[in-house]
């Protein structure tokens, strides 16, 4: 039985994409995700092939297996296609490194990673039979450690770090300083609210850095890509930001019709921060457990690589990834009635995923552990 | 769309339990094994003791991480219990060998596998938060590789080795001398039945240990444990094969009813074989990758561990166990109605698990990797 819960809700959150593979899953609404991986995938055989040093782990541990892990998987297809383009990378730098000519057979073993709440099952479905890699699913936030020691060659992490382990406290309480009256999340106008998220996405991406630092091997890289803005610029005033005011907005409308209760609106933010390049570089210098190989900002590419998404596609992408938040905090019953409300609005204001406000930023990164 | 089809159906077979944590799943009857499990915690902590070389590996690689699978691990929670036995035995071991004054920690990462259609997602949620293990599922048959060369120390496998890859060809072919005529199982009475039940088994057996044999370190043990029959005695005689010929007379009465087609009935059989450990042994040592530390047969103990379970408990570990082999074959709609006939005649008949015909056993067994 669910009660009314008046008190904020800042426990740690189990974001995931909806599961299964019917018609609303995330599975069949993630081809916006797709267009990254794409876009990416050129980046990332370049990556390999200049930084890391493949005959060094070979030589060290004398094993032929390389380990890869996806934190922040999701249930596929992207995180299936991620991998095979680290895995094509790491063959072509081997074929090159022996001419051709090595008679060493690399294994890989690929871990996939996200919440337990995640729907593996979907995810292990979709894993291609003819796949000659082993494969396992590894449940956890990857705000912590989820590996021994030294046990991974490459990490990959695409559309995740934005994610925040919960929402700052502070924000959703009335009586503090830093709480965000009338929005839903950090629309990087308003001080203290924007000081809370910061200070929250600090921990997060520290206590990320050093799970990975001590999860990856000396050399090993961590292939991320991550959304963020423009230095300078508040997301209020992006693309992200103009979806969220849309997004939010719905909420008052149900809380006007009486159909969500008032206090709960109150108490619900998104877990999510966009950082600028500088923020995130400087976060990474401080920590001092990876060295910047290279840093982009890849929108331009991106839209040059793929058609913008029609409305219908955008308002099913949007349910697939943000059903589950809207469930766990407004109950089960509310969630149809709130996505109908949702594409309603999309469509009526003509509204159009990265035609509205400023470009948001997509960094992608390599990071190679020292 | 489902069409009766009257080909023998013989495809690889993904045996899972019943999936959820509903009153009908695996989850909530599995206490049948969980008896197992307790009864042979002392033996694997003793095998442990007197069969692994720690040392060995931690000189060997220089690395504190213990990596431990089990294989047919099924939704929980008896993996767990299991996990954790061979955990405080290596503990312990550890900590003895060091008088209580190691400095080491020992990291431990733990593979969880089953079949792809196995839930996962159950599995997941069911293992305590506090763990401070590392876990991973790993979906795939185990009678290929599952793993990358030498990277597990412990292998653990219980009540799976009897479920074989698929059903022998022969067996539900009408044309074959081979062609199991009114039975659903392998009784071990007709002897080309038995012939090719025997042949499959040592098939999947001979896979099991190679990918086995490949995937654990040298000097790592394998723990199993699996059910059979005492040397020389049919299935049929046993308890296990009372239990099967009720359980197959179901499916008579529905054909009689009209409720199920009578070639679907003659093509089904279940891909199970009891083996004697005389039959074990002498795979082990054919097959040449494993020394046998031990094997002990432990019926008797079990006995003395647990009281028999009652008829309505037996009833719902049957349909934890066998409900989607039935849906596999028969379809989704008759599930209930067959599951009614069987309570039905299992009350009736007054049907006490191992009570009835002579005791299967319990084969434990420790094999180590030369």
């Amino acid at each position: 039985m669910e009660m009314a819960n008046e008190e904020p809700k800042t426990v740690p959150q189990q974001i995931t994409m909806k599961g299964g593979d019917g018609p609303l899953s995330y599975a069949k609404n993630s081809s916006l995700q797709k267009g990254v991986v794409d876009a990416t995938k050129g980046m990332i055989i370049h990556a390999i092939a200049n930084n890391l040093d493949m005959d060094k782990f070979c030589s060290q541990s004398s094993s032929q297996t390389f380990r890869i892990a996806d934190f922040g998987c999701s249930i596929g297809p992207n995180t299936i296609f991620s991998m095979q383009n680290i895995i094509q990378a790491l063959e072509q730098k081997h074929h090159e490194n022996n001419h051709g000519n090595s008679s060493t057979i690399l294994e890989f073993q690929l871990f996939f990673n996200d919440h337990s709440t995640n729907d593996f099952n979907t995810l292990f479905k979709s894993i291609p039979p003819s796949w000659p890699y082993f494969v396992a699913g590894v449940p956890g936030s990857f705000y912590r450690r989820l590996f021994p020691k030294s046990s991974i060659h490459i990490g990959h992490s695409s559309n995740a770090l934005q994610w925040l382990s919960k929402v700052p406290q502070e924000v959703v309480d009335c009586k503090s300083p830093a709480y965000n009256d009338g929005s839903i999340y950090c629309r990087g106008i308003e001080k203290e609210v924007t000081k809370a998220y910061i200070a929250q996405f600090e921990k997060d991406m520290e206590s990320f850095l050093n799970g990975r630092g001590e999860e990856l091997v000396n050399g090993g890289l961590m292939v991320i890509l991550m959304g963020g803005v423009p230095n300078g610029i508040p997301l209020s005033h992006t693309a992200i930001g103009k979806f969220y005011d849309l997004f939010g907005s719905c909420l008052l409308d149900l809380t006007n019709k009486g159909l969500v209760n008032e206090e709960k609106v109150k108490s619900f933010n998104l877990p999510l921060y966009f950082p600028s390049a500088k923020e995130v570089k400087e976060l990474i210098e401080r920590n001092g457990r990876f060295s910047i190989e290279s840093m982009n900002e890849i929108t331009e590419q991106l839209k040059r690589g793929q058609p913008l998404p029609n409305a219908q596609n955008c308002i099913s992408h949007v349910r697939a990834g943000f059903e589950g938040l809207i469930k766990d905090h407004f109950g089960t019953e509310i969630v149809d009635e709130f996505f109908a409300c949702y594409a309603n609005k999309h469509l009526q204001s003509g509204f159009v995923f990265g035609d509205n406000g400023v470009d948001n930023t997509l960094m992608f990164m390599i990071l190679k552990r020292i």
